[in-house]
C-alpha cells in the first residue's frame, strides 16, 4: 500500500512532465494530438522529447533519440500522455520501435481514440510483455488533447466561446459602444488563446463593427486560421481580415457562393465556402462539419457578439466558454453576451461547470464547460 | 531591521485575533462596532475579550477583566483592533481603563472616526506615558467596522447589493420565472449575510413576486430588520414578510403615508414610513438616511430585483456588491440583474474592484467594491 501510493505519486510526477512537454506544441501539431515524453531509469530522467510540429516524429521516438546511452533502455520506465500509436501513418507504430528497444514499462496517461489505435498500441506491448500502466493523470491528459479525442469520437471541431463582458453579462453600452471593456492582461490571453486553437471564428457583424483582424498580436504565436461567418455577404473587401496575413475561410449562403462578390473574395485568396441558411442563420452545424472534415479544423475559438454565441448555444455546439469579466456595469439596456434563449423554466437553462476562475489584472477569467443532456 | 519586522509580524498576529473575536460580535453590537480585544506578556496571552453585545461591556474591559494575575499588566501589551474610546458613552472611557491598569503598551488597528473620540484616545494614552502603536492590519481593521465607520464620516448607511444571477448576467428567464437561480451552498451565504446586516432591503415588487420573508433560516444567527420599499402601498396585509418574526420597516409615498392600508399596517406591528418620491422611485437617499438617522440602521444589505439594484446604482449609493454567480444560461432574454444604466459611453460605466472570487458549491460568489468618482 505504502509502496503503491509512493509509485502512483511518482508516476504522477512525471506524467506531469509529459503534459508540460506535449503543451509546447499547443498551436502547432493539430490536427495531431499534443504528446509529451518522458524516459526514467531509477528516479532519474534520461530522456525526454515531444511531439514538436505536424508530420513530424511523435514524442515517443524523439525521447527514446535523446537517450544518450541506449543500454539503459532495458531497465527503463517510459511516460507518454497518449497511448503509443499502433499504425502506420506519416511515422512507423511507436509501439514497435519501444517493443524494439526493449523498455521494461511504459505509463500512459489516456488512450488514443484514434479508431487505428483505441487500445491496440497497449495491446501490443503487453503481447511483447512491457509491463503498461495506463489512466495515470487520465483527467489531465484528456483534458489537454480534448479538440482531438472530440474529432475521433464525433467527428465535429471542439468549440470554445470567449467573452469579454462586465459583471452584469454586458458586452457593450446602450449606445452601443463595446471597446475596452476588458483590460490589458485578458487581451493579451485571448491572443494566446488565438495562437493555441486552430482556427477563430467570427461574423460579419463583428468584423462590420469592430474590423476586428482575429491575429495573433499581443503574445508570441503563430496565426489561427480566421473564419467569417457572412450568411448576406455583408463585409467589405477593404477589411482588415482581408489583410492576408493568415489563411482565411469565408461562409455564405448557397445563394451566394457563386456571386460577383464571392469571386472578388476568391481573387484576394479568401477560401469561400457556402452553406445551407434558414433564411437568419448559417446552418452553423453544417459549418463546423465541413471546417472539421475539409479543412482538418479540430479546435474552433469563436469571438463575436451575442447573436452567435446565443445560436451556437441554442443549437448544443459549445463545449466551453471562457469569460472575461470586467469588474464594471452597464446595465440591463447594455447588450448582452449571450443572445435570447427563449427559455420558459429555469430548468431548461443550459447547464454547465465553472472548472477555474482566475484574476487577470482587474478582471477576473472564469472557464465552465457546457453540458448539454 | 530584523527585530523590528519580527516584531511587527508578531503584532499582526495578536491584531489577527482581535479581529477573530470581534467578529462574533456580528450582527450583536451594532450601532457599535465591530472590536475584540488580547493581552499579551512576553508572548503569551493572558487575557481576551470582545464587545459582545450593543450597551454591553467594551472589548477592553471584558479583556482587562479576564486576566487573572493584575500584577501582569504593567509589563503587558494590549491589542485592540478599534482606537480606545476616550469618551463617557454607556461605559466609562476604555482609555482612562487602560492607564489605571497600568499597561506598558497599546496596539490599535485603526483609529475611530467617531467624533468624540477621533485620535483623542490615542492622544491620552500617549500622554499618559503609554507606548502606542497605530495601524496595525489597518486596512482589514477597516474593512471590518466599513459600515460604523462610513456611517461616522457621512451619516449615512452602508449599502451591500445581493445578486444571484447566471453567469451571463441574468436573476430569471424570458418566462419570469426565477427560483432557485443559485444553489444551496450560496443560498445558506445569502442568510448567514442577512445575520450580520442591520437590515435586509427588497421591493413590493419582489415581496408580490417570491413572497419573500428576508428572515434568517439556513444558519444560525438573529433577524435583520426587514424594509420594504412600496411606493404604491402594493404590498397584500397577508404577505410572509408581515409574520411578526422580526422588526418590518416599510417606505410608501408621502401620499400613502397616512392611507387606510397604512395604518392597517400599523395595526399589525409594521413601521410605516413615508418618504418623498419622483412619480416613479421612493427618494431612495432620503430612504436611505431616514433608515440610518431615525432607525440607527448602519449596514443595509439589498435582495430586490434588476430595477431597484439599477436605481440605487444609478444614484451611486451602492458600497458593495456581493454576486452570486450559477453556471448557467438564461439569454438575453432573461431578466438583467442590474436594470438599466443609461450609458452612452464605456467610459461612464460605473467601475469597481473585485475584492475576491470564491466557489460556494457550483457556484461562484463574487465580491466587488463600486466606486464613483
Amino acid at each position: 500500500m505504502g509502496h503503491a501510493s509512493h509509485s502512483t505519486a511518482r508516476d504522477e510526477y512525471y506524467m506531469h512532465r509529459c503534459l508540460e512537454l506535449a503543451r509546447k506544441g499547443a498551436g502547432l501539431v493539430s490536427p495531431n494530438p499534443m504528446v509529451g515524453s518522458v524516459i526514467v531509469v531509477e528516479d532519474r530522467v534520461v530522456g525526454e522529447g515531444f511531439h514538436e510540429r505536424y508530420g513530424g516524429p511523435h514524442a515517443e521516438v524523439n525521447a527514446l533519440a535523446s537517450v544518450s546511452d541506449a543500454s539503459l533502455l532495458p531497465s527503463s520506465t517510459l511516460y507518454v500522455n497518449l497511448e503509443p500509436c499502433s499504425h502506420y501513418g506519416k511515422t512507423p507504430p511507436c509501439s514497435d520501435l519501444i517493443i524494439s528497444k526493449k523498455i521494461r514499462r511504459v505509463v500512459v496517461g489516456c488512450l488514443d481514440p484514434h479508431e487505428k489505435v483505441a487500445g491496440k498500441g497497449i495491446e501490443k506491448l503487453r503481447q511483447a510483455g512491457v509491463e503498461v500502466t495506463i489512466g495515470v493523470l487520465q483527467r489531465e491528459s484528456e483534458a489537454l488533447n480534448e479538440a482531438f479525442i472530440k474529432s475521433h469520437t464525433i467527428s465535429m471541431p471542439f468549440v470554445v466561446l470567449k467573452t469579454a463582458q462586465t459583471i452584469d453579462g454586458r458586452i457593450a453600452v446602450a449606445s452601443g459602444e463595446s471597446k475596452w471593456v476588458t483590460g490589458a492582461e485578458s487581451r493579451r490571453e485571448v491572443h494566446r488563446m488565438r495562437s493555441v486553437h486552430d482556427a477563430v471564428m467570427t461574423t460579419s457583424s463583428t468584423v462590420i463593427a469592430d474590423n476586428s483582424r482575429l491575429t495573433v498580436r499581443h503574445c508570441e504565436g503563430r496565426n489561427p486560421v480566421r473564419v467569417v461567418l457572412d450568411r448576406l455577404l455583408r463585409v467589405p473587401l477593404s477589411s482588415a481580415i482581408f489583410d492576408g496575413e493568415a489563411k482565411t475561410i469565408l461562409y455564405t449562403s448557397n445563394a451566394l457562393g457563386s456571386s460577383e462578390k464571392a469571386r472578388a473574395l476568391k481573387a484576394m485568396g479568401v477560401i469561400v465556402c457556402a452553406a445551407g441558411d434558414d433564411g437568419d442563420f448559417l446552418d452553423l452545424s453544417a459549418v463546423l462539419k465541413s471546417l472539421h472534415d475539409e479543412h482538418a479544423l479540430l479546435s474552433i475559438m469563436v469571438e463575436a457578439g451575442g447573436t452567435l454565441a446565443g445560436a451556437l448555444i441554442r443549437h448544443r455546439l459549445v463545449d466551453r466558454i471562457v469569460w472575461f469579466v470586467a469588474p464594471k456595469l452597464f446595465g440591463a439596456d447594455g447588450l448582452g453576451a449571450v443572445g435570447s434563449l427563449g427559455l420558459q423554466s429555469v430548468d431548461d437553462a443550459p447547464v454547465m461547470r465553472f472548472s477555474s476562475s482566475r484574476f487577470l489584472g482587474n478582471d477576473l477569467c472564469i472557464e465552465s464547460s457546457v453540458f448539454f443532456e
